[in-house]
């Protein structure tokens, strides 16, 4: 079904990672699942191969999330009948459910296909094709916006990176992740282009080593220096006094500043807090969901125990081992000394500042 | 040179594993490279193998490493000529500091080789078939003392273990790693015997998995209830309250209490502190090293880069990455509760008890 072309290149007219990109009428994706060994591209046709996508974590990252649905949206949409708008609306919102359960818990897969399904209802004059149009247009329009908003995250970000700074990060939260150079990962990115990295230091981020495959990849291909370590010598580094600041990406924000994100990060906030180390988060505003109040209202995608008891193919606890595999968890918006966003850094108060940030 | 038995009866004339044993003229052991997915015996019958066994860790953890050395010790002495006492000692000295170069930091290998150097130093009279009749009688007692101070350890931590326990613990510290049961693992296995455990949390331990392959493997074995994390699901636990205690092994105590543990120990001693549950350290006083007045004159091991950027023969970074590997970390004393010994449990001021413990 999927084309995949391997070592293509992985550039376009810049020296930049496009890991998503649409060319003409098919999503471009990079298939994050052969990192580092193997760069695969692979071709996305239909709704269907997008869902698969996402569900195998071939495409993943937040934003790049968000994109791959809204684009599957419309490659779905190019199948509907001209049955009047009423019947396009409904087959949409049929196609929006459909593809929401590929991983039902992030937010921005929800917030896309919500953005399309309301574009779509405030274009009740319009003939089917006139609307499918419309959907691409919405895509395209994610797209440019996530690129945009990568780059102001981390142009903002270099407000609190110190000089000869060496930075903490966690998971993926780069290229791979969004539609520009990412979150947390953009932050770096500025800062290294401005001089100011003296070494990253990247968590493997067990159990998918997201870290150790892919933002490792990320650093080298832009020449920043950097140093893996497991997750759990984060502390001891900190200890050491290795660790001027910590940035993080986010998964989903509640109202308060309560921050999903990836498993190991709250870990990472006690820390950071016990030594006296800046901890911030970096996220475009669509990860912030007001209709959480709190972070424990926020569902958590709970992952297969096979992640922890296998690596690939191998067995490494015994059969049978039982496994705990929350793949997010919860930090209290006290650790977080703000969120870096496209529309600045927001500050405590966040109940008050997060929305207004959203509205601005 | 080593013969390997694959499936051979684990256990002796009781239900316990015994991963060093020795058999006449031979020492046998796990070789602890292969678990959990093979049990496969190993026969070391020259000092030689016995340094191979402890270098690639088929033999690991600090009192087996010690034991193990003991009886490698012995069993290079056997070739040693009858040219008289002097002569001996020389042999012997020249034998001991080859094998402490397997591990240079691991104290208990140091503390053996210099228990039998002592024990041979106050046997000037015998002759070399005797002093060598004195190495094994040596390597059998500190084999002996080890079986009794894991029971003792294991019945003295009964007293901080709450109805119902659930207790963290991390890396390997049972019967794989001593010659009876373990050290943090022999409360575990007492408190479960009594009837006290509702759930062993077991960290994976990365970069080597000791928590994935080996605990697991010895909870199963004796049919303890417990689930595997990755280690940087500690905290996030612990702010559900689904910990009530930490128990983890060491494997170098500093005079004032600060604790050399496997990599990750600290971290998990700043996260229970924040989340006000008790940290107990529980080691033999032979884990004690007094020439070390705090942890920061501890020496610690640097291991290879490639067991980060590696899960098994696997490359999960990309190549050319590098990593950052200290095996073990330090505690500050400050976030020990107490030390469970087989002198009972220390508590502050560690500076006056645990000097008083080891001359106990």
């Amino acid at each position: 079904m999927h084309s995949t072309t391997d070592n293509n290149s992985t550039t376009d007219t810049d020296n930049e990672v496009r890991s998503i990109l649409w060319k003409e009428d098919h999503l471009r994706i990079i298939d994050q699942t052969f990192l580092p060994s193997r760069e695969i591209y692979t071709t996305l046709s239909t709704a269907g191969q997008v869902w698969e996508a996402i569900r195998e974590l071939r495409v993943r990252g937040a934003s790049a999330i968000g994109i791959a649905a809204a684009y599957g949206l419309y490659m779905g949409s190019r199948d509907i009948a001209d049955n009047g708008y009423e019947s396009f609306c409904l087959e949409l919102k049929r196609l929006s459910e459909y593809l929401a359960t590929a991983r039902p818990n992030i937010v921005n897969l929800q917030w896309a296909l919500n953005r399309i399904n309301s574009t779509i209802q405030a274009h009740r004059d319009k003939d089917t094709e006139d609307l499918k149009g419309i959907i691409l247009h919405t895509a395209n329009t994610i797209y440019d916006e996530d690129r945009r908003h990568c780059r102001t995250i981390g142009e903002n970000g270099l407000d609190i990176v110190p000089e000869n700074a060496r930075i903490l990060t966690h998971c993926n939260t780069g290229n791979l992740a969004t539609a520009g150079d990412g979150t947390a990962f953009s932050v770096i990115a500025h800062a290294h282009l401005a001089g100011m990295i003296r070494n990253i230091w990247i968590g493997e981020t067990r159990p998918l080593l997201q870290g150790a495959r892919l933002t490792t990849w990320e650093l080298q291909k832009k020449e920043i220096p950097f140093t893996l370590i497991t997750d759990s010598t984060a502390g001891y580094l900190m200890k050491q006094g290795e660790v001027d600041l910590v940035i993080v990406g986010a998964d989903r924000i509640a109202a308060n500043g309560d921050t999903a994100g990836r498993i190991g990060t709250y870990s990472l906030a006690v820390l950071a807090a016990g030594h006296n180390i800046p901890f911030y988060v970096a996220a475009s505003c669509s990860t912030i969901d007001l209709c959480h109040p709190e972070g424990s209202d926020i569902p958590l995608e709970q992952r297969s125990p096979g992640e922890v008891t296998q690596y690939g193919n191998t067995q490494t606890a015994p059969k049978k081992t039982d496994a705990y595999n929350p793949a997010f968890d919860i930090t209290p918006h006290s650790y977080i000394a703000g969120f870096i966003t496209e529309h600045g850094i927001i500050r405590p108060d966040y109940t008050a500042n997060l929305p207004a940030a959203i509205q601005s």
